[in-house]
């Protein structure tokens, strides 16, 4: 049963070659996902119809231990099996699952997502740790957030270990990557989408304030916060009240945080 | 002007051998606290009276570069300088900083915390991830719980990962690792403290049960969820609610939105 596997012995195979940056990348010239792992194969397949999988890549190790995996693969997906060692150089981890696959994402558009009602949206700006953007992925798909953007000169929410640390997320929201600030708050001043920013020293704390509606949460990093040109687009910085002698939340927990209040102030119905 | 360092050249020096042991496991024999780089020690420093910094190692190179941080050692500690190429060998971090500190923490009793008024403790069961611990500690200090307990079976709190992901709160916070689930659930119904597990299953959501008083939350794996003979100790079993299509929420990031619920219902009134 399942595809025919092209067996691929050369490092300078075509097919190899493009693996080979798409895996460091996280993106492959086209704009198609590429990640490594079982699950990561197994999380582009349940998605459904949101999320093709183009091209998948096997070690030959692999490909006798996930079988029945790959026999899930559509018809007009592509398989192609390469010897362990040649796997193991192109992987991006230490210890490679010997499974890597590219997979074409949905095109979302930022402007219909933005105008859809009671939307929320987070604006990540400026965070450096790939860990941290998706467990802002993950939270955000899971509190009922309409999409992630990320701004010019934060962290690419693509890049593998972002992919990895929001497990199977990045199928389902809609994610904007490297944007201009100026192009996104004029957007969201057109649609009139609220922006919120996410201040440590602000003194209004977030349950105090009405956050139903269209709104946009800005999140900055843990230690510098939220850089002025950014803030200062803001309609109301808030914050999450914390213990005085401690130390700021993780940058993730915050972002988690706020949209666990938006959530609770619209009472858990999510958007489907 | 500052301590006197002692210059060390052989690895088998005695106080090089206890640093190279309880940088590994992240506690000295006397479970005195053990951590590296710049920024643990000045954590210890800054949290005064809480801990004492009994030894300090540093390389030859951070001798030099952080001596504004050296000079503030208390006179009852030790300090050692040893070649760059001895630190690196010992290190427990692929890019060491050259600073290493073992620090006496306050000895905290679990009876006299969990017995204090409005008490919050957070009992992980069964979490592997030291950095998803480390998170749970931060966010723990942050909003106001009481003690961390991590039972056995739970990655030890002290590990030097779960030490660096937790940012000083580990000089803050009664941490306590490795009891006995027994001994801790006894105490907490001779306490009358309620046991509040966390549940994705759950039909009751977090909000909707006043979670004032004296509490004892749950936090198990986020896949696993915690083991049946753990949550047949509480007296409920509470989710968050999330979008029905998503996956769960990291079991960090699950922890600190009990402990942001929690707070919120205080009105942030935190114990100091």
């Amino acid at each position: 049963m399942g595809l025919k596997v092209r067996e691929v012995t050369s490092a300078t195979n075509s097919l190899v070659k493009v693996f080979r940056r798409a895996l460091a990348e996280g993106l492959t010239r086209d704009g198609w996902l590429c990640g490594e792992g079982p699950y990561f194969l197994e999380e582009a397949l349940k998605s459904g119809s949101r999320a093709t999988v183009r091209s998948v890549l096997v070690s030959a190790e692999a490909a006798e231990k996930h079988r029945p995996l790959l026999d899930r693969l559509p018809a007009e997906s592509e398989l192609a099996q390469i010897p362990d060692r040649l796997f193991h150089q192109i992987a991006g981890t230490r210890t490679p699952q010997g499974v890597a696959a590219i997979v074409e994402m949905p095109a979302f558009d930022l402007k219909t997502v933005a105008a859809s009602r009671n939307a929320i949206l987070v604006i990540a700006c400026g965070l450096q740790d790939p860990g941290n953007m998706g467990t802002i992925i993950r939270s955000a798909d899971a509190l009922g957030a309409s999409a992630v953007i990320a701004l010019a000169g934060t962290v690419n929410p693509f890049n593998p270990k972002a992919v990895r640390s929001c497990v199977g997320s990045i199928f389902r929201m809609p994610v904007f990557a490297g944007l201009k600030p100026e192009t996104v708050f004029k957007l969201l001043r057109d649609l009139r989408v609220r922006i919120l920013g996410t201040d440590p020293h602000s003194a209004v704390a977030l349950s105090t304030v009405d956050l139903r509606g269209s709104i946009a949460l800005l999140v900055g990093q843990e230690a510098a916060g939220l850089p002025a040109e950014i803030s200062r687009e803001a309609d109301k910085l808030l914050s999450i009240p914390i213990r005085a002698q401690a130390d700021s939340l993780n940058a993730a927990m915050a972002a988690g945080i706020f949209l666990y209040e938006v959530a609770r102030q619209r009472k858990f119905q999510f958007q489907p």
